[in-house]
């Protein structure tokens, strides 16, 4: 399949399109649509949140509120469209019914039950289609969605807040703040993006901390949820701020289950391991099912290490203050012991860059 | 004083040839010389090494070579003329001889006592001067020669292989290696830069380091410094391999310091702190007398840190690995315990970039 130059500037147009949703799709993919007519974009759109429009409903209203005549034009979507009755129903079809004469998607859809079959509705229908142009940043793109669809769980961040020396906290336990207020809100801004925020019942004792999105403007909140297998959270703890909160827990019942229930939690049942920790796995499992497509973990050593441990990490974001906080400052993930060199699991620096005083720096496996 | 694009460009030129003598020039700071007729060059120098040519004379040199004449031409040099006899005979006096017609420094000559002299020598003979022009690259090129004239002590380059958890060895003290080739080629580098390079008695029992320049080309291998107050410096050590070892000790008598000067050392008296250790600003104003401008600072947790907590660390080159060691492994650095984040010492991203798989940080106070 071979793409003209054009087709990769209005797939480019789309996948920016596609980021305007970034806050707001959850638990659905975000996906851009540009229609272009004779050489000329005549309608754009992007996907709304949950049970509003997809992309290409909007694009195509777009074009009727701008008196476009889209019989014959090109699609270009950054998602294959949908040929099912979801919340909404299917896009493939409103795009047969408008006489389009070509859809082109970045990637198919990844769910295999259905990857294809929207493509195919369309040819099908007599239309022109072909599929993977710039398909690496539309997968980027819905990286959460991709890993809810082809791993049935969320595609998981991890966030570290450290010294140049790798430590997060004094031995006191303060670490307020280590770093600065660019690095704060680049932060929220992967809130917002989350479909949740996770976090361990020591960082809620210890931080009291509400894990919303306060300094990036957003219309969504991300679910907030605890790993607490033995429901130790308090029901008056700041994460009860009005948005979701979800208490993975070992036994859901009791007096202590109905207070959190009376305080809004919803409480998730789940397996516990050996060591009488939550089963990360299985509640990951848990999460995909409720449509938890991004996962942010905003927890201390023992639980972001445990995540880490249990290879569920597909993105650290470091950040790192330019100071050094000393051997006896607290580590940044527990990690299980390695005796040899060759036994260090090897990642990779996916990007680096400054974010005011600080850095950022993104690890992948 | 304003300066010409022309004058940018030919300083900038200037700077670029004393780059070439970067690993030579030891102990004398590292100066290029443009000279300038008729809006084109006609002739270039760098120093060469200690007691040969210093750069004037050398563009000189070249333009003699070239049969060019240099009277009435501007000279771009990237330090102030030396106006004494050291090794060789002043640059000023070379110059007036030539016939030039206006001289152009970066920047004055930073040790006190002769700074300015030069130009006045040369505003004597009736010779145009300038100076100031691309003067912090100037100053940063030769920072080590610039502490040692203003500070009395080398300039200070602590490097640091660690992974992206900050840690530096395994628990069980493996660490080979951490970081890939093309960080450890720039750490030969950084080698190559400095006059020497400092390690610890500890580092020298555990690593059996030679810590002299094998990956990058080089004329001159820097000085290697140990600090071993109880002259525990095995005469076999890989150090002993043809250059120059100093071993900074509080006592250099007995069997162990002569069977250490048997094997080639040289040993520094210091006088030693209240822990028995050598006193470290002591020691670095010794190194300084002894012509070291750079020193590069390849040691373990306890030496590093020492040299950071005293605050003679005008630099850490952090070397990141993409992977994490864990929280039993090795921190970068011993610190003296910090018990407020208030009492954390903020320093700056200098630089950040990419070597190979890893990332080289640039952490400057």
């Amino acid at each position: 399949m071979s793409f003209s130059s054009d087709d990769h500037r209005y797939m480019a147009r789309a996948l920016q399109l596609a980021e305007r949703g970034r806050y707001i799709t959850s638990p659905n993919p975000r996906v851009g649509c540009v229609i272009v007519r004779d050489g000329r974009i005549v309608g754009e759109g992007w996907t709304q949140p949950a049970g509003q429009n997809h992309a290409e409903i909007q694009a195509l209203n777009d074009a009727a509120a701008r008196g476009e005549d889209v019989r014959g034009a090109t699609a270009y979507v950054t998602l294959e469209p949908c040929s099912h009755f979801g919340r909404t129903p299917p896009c493939a079809d409103a795009l047969v019914r408008a006489g389009l004469g070509r859809v082109v998607s970045a990637m198919e859809d990844p769910n295999p039950l259905v990857s294809g079959n929207g493509l195919r509705r369309l040819n099908e229908a007599g239309i022109a289609t072909a599929s993977g142009l710039l398909a690496g940043d539309a997968r980027e793109l819905n990286a959460g969605f991709v890993s809810r669809m082809t791993r049935g769980r969320p595609w998981v961040r991890v966030k570290i807040a450290a010294s140049a020396d790798g430590r997060t906290a004094l031995a006191n336990g303060q670490s307020q703040w280590i770093t600065g207020e660019a690095a704060r809100r680049d932060v929220h801004h992967w809130r917002a993006s989350a479909c949740a925020v996770l976090t361990g019942i020591g960082t809620v004792l210890a931080d009291n901390p509400q894990l919303n999105v306060r300094h990036v403007a957003t219309t969504r909140q991300p679910k907030r949820v605890v790993v607490d297998a033995r429901l130790d959270t308090p029901p008056t703890a700041a994460l009860f701020n009005g948005s979701d909160v979800w208490v993975a827990t070992a036994n859901p019942q009791g007096p202590k289950a109905d207070a959190l229930r009376a305080a809004g939690a919803t409480l998730l049942t789940c397996p516990i391991d050996a060591a009488g920790r939550v089963d990360l796995p299985a509640l990951f499992a848990e999460l995909a099912q409720r449509g938890v497509n991004e996962l942010m973990v905003e927890a201390g050593a023992r639980l972001s290490g445990a995540v880490i441990a249990a290879g569920l990490a597909d993105e650290i974001l470091l950040y790192l203050a330019p100071c050094l906080m000393g051997h006896d400052a607290r580590a940044l993930a527990d990690l299980p012991s390695i005796s040899a060199m060759g036994d260090v699991a090897r990642m990779r620096w996916a990007d680096a860059r400054k974010l005011g005083d600080d850095l950022r720096l993104t690890l992948r496996p």
